[in-house]
């Protein structure tokens, strides 16, 4: 089982420690990154050494600040610290070997498997940058503008700038702090979120016009195909979150995309809902899992298929 | 010329007099709603008489929470008060009688004509709710979870989330509190930004599906016609702020939305652009009129003919 330690205890374990690597989750996020280049510069800043371990996924272009710490390849750490990843399996795959010696990490999901040798965790927050503001706080008292920039980008994003059901008091209040220590939060706010990219506004408008309603408008569904996807050129970073548009439609309680994976009818469904629908009993039915409110399945099946086959499905719940 | 108050002597003003009218400004939104729900429920709070007068004009579903402090048909007031309006000729058209006899303004707008007998300005907010914020914690110290709702719909309206470029650290410390002290923030975003109506989402996908780019994909050309808003059955609450989303694309520093207004080609162009191209300019072209950033002009032409032209005027921009 692993040693949980306040922020304040985690500083402490910091401060006595050195020659550290940050390593984020795969896939890696706004948060992860932001948490890591902030935690890389307050040790620098008392002193130490760390690094970022490189992740050779996708890193978004707004979180580049991040390749500033990225370790040479001779790099030898003592220690490796993890953050904003819940478990071992969220590693990134060069990250493997790192990934059962996990001296610290420092988390925010309440789903943490607790695999490091310490863990700093504090699910109460909606990001993780918040808890690595906590133990910077700890560690020298003092936020610099590249640490402000590091974490506004962490908290920003992990809430869709302050928008989501997680978003608390707290991560607005750090935000606040955030500003005050020099994020640039204007410049940052319009790449992150005021700014779509050609496949995005392409494929978003394509999709929106082929919208099918159903069961008194209760239910949007809409379809992502692969030649949609040529003539928009959209790429993954385009499709993120594109799942929720659907059922970000007033009134509509079930919003569903299916995507064309192959013109050899591979499909992948994203079901999203409102209470007291159960998107997880939806994507069961087609052997799938997930949450209650998202879940998702693979099908091996037309997009017409599918929607004939989702409307007898729904018909079970609406009636 | 306007006697200035600190929001502690307006404080004080308020607390020496009683039996107060609040108007808000025309086509009011959720920051001049929200300011006139919280300082009604704050002066009531304090003992004191406080409506707000109703405005015929649509009010916003989501500022349903101003309903409560109506003013009846009856009442009459010693002395009125103006939320969030920087000017005379802003007030509703059943507002023109007290206009000219404002006992004290509230605003954060730079332009504030000074028109009424005592006015609290603070032109460094983002939101009038900061303003209002700071005056009931001078006038009772204290902040309901009624006054908090109604100051939350202020503060993220005005800033589109927090996400616009007038977002201070001031407007995220005040919003922190507002949540602490019971703003149902989770539901109110759900509301305010994470819900499309089928209007929305049926004419942003027509218009983003015919967006025109020239000039290496610096300007964005969007038209709206009579046609498009009765298949979307888009209203004008639908198309609220439509005019930003050519210009939100990635690499794109004009962006033009052409709203056709009747069948007999009267057309109206909102330009909005990207610092240092000059939308003004571009709008004067046509007898029109605006801001560097932000223009518009009304125009006697079809929607063909106006682009034709456009392209004669961007050609002088960008040669």
């Amino acid at each position: 089982m692993s040693n949980l330690l306040t922020p304040a205890e985690t500083a402490n374990w910091l401060k006595e420690r050195n020659n550290f690597l940050i390593v984020t989750h795969r896939r890696p996020d706004g948060d992860t990154l932001g948490c890591a280049g902030a935690l890389a510069n307050g040790l620098r800043s008392t002193g130490k050494t760390a690094y970022v371990m490189y992740n050779p996924e996708a890193t978004p272009r707004y979180a580049r600040f991040v390749e500033s710490y990225i370790a040479p390849d001779d790099y030898s750490p003592d220690l490796i610290i993890a953050v904003d990843t819940a478990s071992i399996s969220l590693f990134p795959k060069n990250a493997e070997s790192p990934a059962g010696k996990i001296a610290l990490c420092i988390d925010h999901h309440g789903s943490n498997t607790m695999y490091a040798e310490n863990t700093c965790l504090n699910s109460e927050r909606a990001s993780c940058g918040e808890v690595i503001y906590d133990v910077l706080m700890e560690l020298s008292g003092n936020i610099s503008r590249d640490i402000a920039e590091c974490l506004y980008v962490a908290l920003s994003t992990d809430t869709g700038c302050f928008s989501f059901g997680n978003t608390t008091s707290n991560t607005l209040y750090v935000a606040s702090l955030l500003i005050d220590a020099g994020a640039p939060n204007k410049e940052l706010n319009k790449t992150l979120f005021r700014t779509k990219s050609h496949g995005r506004i392409s494929i978003e408008g394509m999709l929106t016009s082929g919208i099918e309603y159903s069961f008194d408008d209760r239910v949007a569904i809409a379809a992502i195909t692969i030649k949609m996807l040529e003539e928009s050129q959209a790429d993954e970073d385009d499709l993120d979150d594109i799942a929720a548009l659907p059922g970000s439609i007033e009134g509509v309680c079930i919003g569903i995309i299916i995507r064309e994976l192959s013109s050899t009818s591979d499909c992948k469904i994203s079901v999203r809902t409102r209470a007291p629908y159960d998107a997880q009993k939806i994507c069961a039915h087609f052997g799938g899992g997930g949450h209650k409110l998202a879940a998702g399945s693979m099908i091996n099946k037309t997009v017409d298929e599918i929607k004939a086959e989702l409307h007898k499905v729904l018909e079970t719940v609406f009636i």
